[in-house]
């Protein structure tokens, strides 16, 4: 395992699915930073589940225990520890899996590398519930990003063929950016039909996935360390950190190989006596720095690997193919949950990237 | 700058495009390996420019000189540092570049994050030039991963809108890896078509871009450090380190995210009495893990920036809004040049995750 | 903070003196090692407090809550982390201590490092209460290198001017590294005399401090990574996270540049058939590898810094001189309750440097 | 090997004793950094051998050649790599050394790790002769230190039993730390009996050893990152990267051990208004962190283990006891070529860990 994420400010989760408890350590907090904790619990019940149809039935809390780090809520210094206990856990749901692998799980995967030792109860240390993790940190980065002005949104852009407009990327503001609820899209027309795609899959035992875009603004010019630190390289390793994230673009991505450079091009203009671009197909990134317009970057995310829909399979004890239904509690589409692990994920990056520069 | 990369098997890069010279340093390889150093010479002469009218003119002979870590050909568990003299720099074609800058070029961004003292000439450490450093650690790297049987390969995917058939992801061989000459590409028909798509661009003064498609073959299952260094982190970390690219998907990737679980999901089956997937809708990595079937990604690269196309820009001196045609030796398309980038990245990812994994 | 270290096992701590809780995270173990916990508690055991007249009487039962990492007792491949709660805290004894600052203690000069919100109370994460942390990632990874025929034992060779009888570099036995009991000493008749010495200074209300040293057999030839990770660099480093380590000599260290090459040199011979050595002044590490011999390094811990005697210090608020005696439950002397900590220190690192070459 | 070197000003050596070059990459360096070269070449040839009787014949120009990094001598913000070319080497003194290895040497141990292929002409990557490279890293941080006030010295503290005298570790000045020469000593009288000893001992074909103390003024308060990456674990780490060293000791070191709290503590006053030390036997270290006093450490470094004097060794080919004598250009006592290095070590670990703080 490789549990651990930055150099500036730095991320350690453990846990599993099904242990007693999962945590994150985040060490490298400037001291004195205040964390407003509703505001990160708001966050977190972005991520929760239990809350709708198309959304795993297991129903956690997701309330971090503070135990180390901060003192009367501001941080000290000392490396943060936020505990989440597992209490929802019926751990004899999974007792097949080892056995009849899921088809586009990691279970089979991981039993080949840990062997037997490995923790197959609901997925163990590569289970979906581990980005609440990721989400608890992110939250907190965000605090300290929003202090520098700098601020994260994401939207699902797409679940199967439905689509949300984009993020106009020369012009996000940070109302766009804040997303209440837990279905965030621009439009509020592509709801419905989203919905309806997820809930119909659902009703099928079988799953979705999308695309989810995600933008920040507010960062200064030249944040990112190329060739292997560079702002994309960075964003990228914590964003497929996230399971069922299957690549990323940035900018215009892959539909910049289509168009001529006269075209893909940012032009220099000046407004209000300052530098600026007339368009940002570059999603406010080059060559590994941050161009200072707004950043943005799309995610493709599979559809759930745990479906009810019949599949073809092997039992491993005999060697023969076997046919497997996944019942459980399986989201149909996990996109809506990851909206805000994107979002984390990025602010992690971000505060990590900037924690050097922001030292007064 | 965070010039160098990896964990077990570690790389540093130095220089920029007009320095005296580059280099790269490889920490940790196997004491005994021979190096083959003709094969790494062809593995160079790939990337190399200057020999068409869809490269650039400047022609450096690209031979390393090997200063340490080789005793008779063979590795002796020092730091093997190859150096790349500067030989053909025409430093004065790139006076302008800090008065008005190139859009979508690094130069202006950089130049704001290092100040006055950024080496302006051909783009300092930025230049595409420093991938012949990546080409020749991953040319070595190659032939460790050859050692183990594991072989990579890419082709052109995609120059403007003209595509090359697509790896068969259940059935990639390694003849159709090891694509001879400097224009890979799977259907021999489209070679044609995507170099007219080129010097059409050229004749124009204008730029294309395209995708890059990689395979690599006789990887075992469970590679991978996941969540933060699953096999899809290290391999975007690595891949974003190439100028120009813009994004990246595994297996369906993109795709994956209009079609349902039962649709996506590779099912297991048995094979000569193996354990087998019917599919590899998932390129080969799942939750940050090998599974053994070819690992598949596919990478899209922007045209490139440096057009004689009249463009808007600044004059950063006056302040004023003005016009730039970016004459000088840049390549119209630098796809093909890019293959053997792409196939070094990965390769150097690749040895550093197995290293540990094949250490007898 | 810099709370963690390994490369290949790493260790994550958290945790002040007075938080909730501390604890450890280790993240490497191999799969499918079982761990004896009761050999783990009577490790930890060794160092805890508040069972004698020479160490502090907070009594903090030092058991630690496994929340992940472990199912039926066997590591899993996930992230095996260990909580401690906090339970017999007395905050209001380190009221003051923001204020006039207890001389040779750590508290001013992290006061000016993290401000105001430094956790003050009881020495917050730079408390000695942290190597608790330690000992259990140590006493986990004995486990592992005992699995490998490595044993590690350490013994009070000083304590104020009463010495102990050290090892005979050339043949330490792991019976006498196996140390019962709290109080470390390989001549039993000094016991009685370092108590002594404690127990005076403790009635004056003053402090001791004594020297550690530490062997370590069954090694290998050639573990380290010079020049930087060399088997010397990686153990000073975390014998150093051990508060009041003054410095350390592997070997006859510093009595070394008194002596003749001719004297000090290792002479080779044949025992058995196998090549071997007449001495071991080199205390089992050259030019950061080990040699095959008994590894053996001592290290000096200052006397305690709270000390009732009165000190002169400065009122903070009103920058005048003044009197301190610090009051509370410390230890007139550390070294023996450090014993089992540089054992532990020894143990993590050796762990993560051999994990790479005893994976199977 | 692991031959890298910090977090925010990052080393990278590569090269042995007898390849055609060895050099040094550093990145991280502030852009806009002016480098004074007649002021590192004055640095290196403090290092220099070849230039009397009691270090080695050898005569190599130690002059740098910068292949990347500066422009017009200034910093850019790429990795500054210097190369310097091996000119007088004698390979064929070393034919047999693989054969019947130097007692105390790391020839033998490098053999067990790397096998046949390691590089046993003159010492390989271990030879002293890569201490160039630490010490030209070393001058380039020096300046930078010196920019921001923090000055570096270090003397011969000891020869065989001939002592120095010692730096007052309340009130070191800038000027006593500036040894001109190539044999620094704070009390002219003893270098020549210092000189003595080591000349009678290379007369006999033997070799002695020393003690180094080095100080660093100008050091704010609260530089330090622990447990793990203390101003002692960061120091120690670098030192220990000098073949030779055998151990560090910070203020009182091992004497510590012998007195009591009462007479170890460093008393708190005020002086001029501002708080200070009434003493600094802690060395200028408490904790991890700096009090603001000068930092003290000494170093002992062994006796040269290459001599004429006949010592016992084997015949790894017939596995049978011989005796050999080890002619050829070795330095009675490489002490007062470690002194740089010593400061050399210091300056790069300050380097990197202030890089943050003074980052403007």
């Amino acid at each position: 395992m490789s549990s651990y994420f930055g150099k500036n400010i730095r991320i350690q989760i453990f846990g599993q699915s099904h242990s007693e408890a999962l945590g994150v350590v985040i060490d490298g907090l400037p001291a004195g930073l205040s964390i407003d904790m509703q505001q990160v619990q708001t966050f977190l019940d972005r991520r929760r589940g239990g809350q709708n149809d198309y959304s795993t039935a297991r129903a956690e809390t997701d309330q971090p225990r503070i135990v180390s780090g901060l003192v009367n809520g501001v941080t000290c210094g000392a490396p943060l520890c936020a505990l989440f206990e597992n209490t929802d856990i019926r751990s004899k749901d999974y007792q097949h899996v080892a056995k009849i692998p899921r088809p586009s799980h990691v279970d089979y995967y991981a039993g080949v590398k840990y062997g037997d030792n490995h923790d197959w109860r609901g997925g163990g240390h590569f289970s979906g519930r581990m980005t609440v993790l990721l989400c608890f940190a992110g939250a907190v980065c965000l605090q300290l990003l929003n202090s520098w002005d700098v601020h994260i949104g994401a939207h699902i852009e797409q679940i199967c063929t439905v689509h949300d407009r984009r993020y106009d990327p020369t012009a996000v503001s940070a109302d766009e950016l804040n997303h209440s609820g837990s279905f965030p899209v621009n439009d509020a027309s592509v709801e419905e039909p989203m919905k309806r795609v997820m809930l119909d899959a659902a009703k099928r035992g079988d799953s979705v996935g999308g695309v989810i875009e995600c933008a920040i603004i507010g960062l200064p010019t030249g944040i990112g360390n190329p060739p292997f630190d560079g702002i994309e390289n960075c964003l990228t390793n914590a964003v497929f950190a996230i399971p069922a994230v299957r690549g990323i673009e940035f900018g215009m991505g892959f539909a910049a190989a289509e168009i001529f450079g006269s075209e893909h091009n940012d032009a220099f203009c000046i407004v209000d006596g300052q530098l600026n671009h007339k368009s940002n197909n570059a999603g406010g990134a080059v060559g590994g720095l941050t161009t200072g317009m707004p950043l943005i970057f799309r995610v493709p995310v599979k559809p759930t690997p745990s479906i009810a829909v019949e599949q073809d399979s092997v039992n491993l004890e005999t060697m023969q193919e076997t046919k497997l239904s996944v019942w459980g509690r399986h989201d149909p589409c996990i996109v809506p949950r990851a909206v805000p692990c994107i979002e984390a994920a990025a602010a992690i990056v971000l505060a990590d990237m900037m924690a050097v520069v922001n030292r007064a």
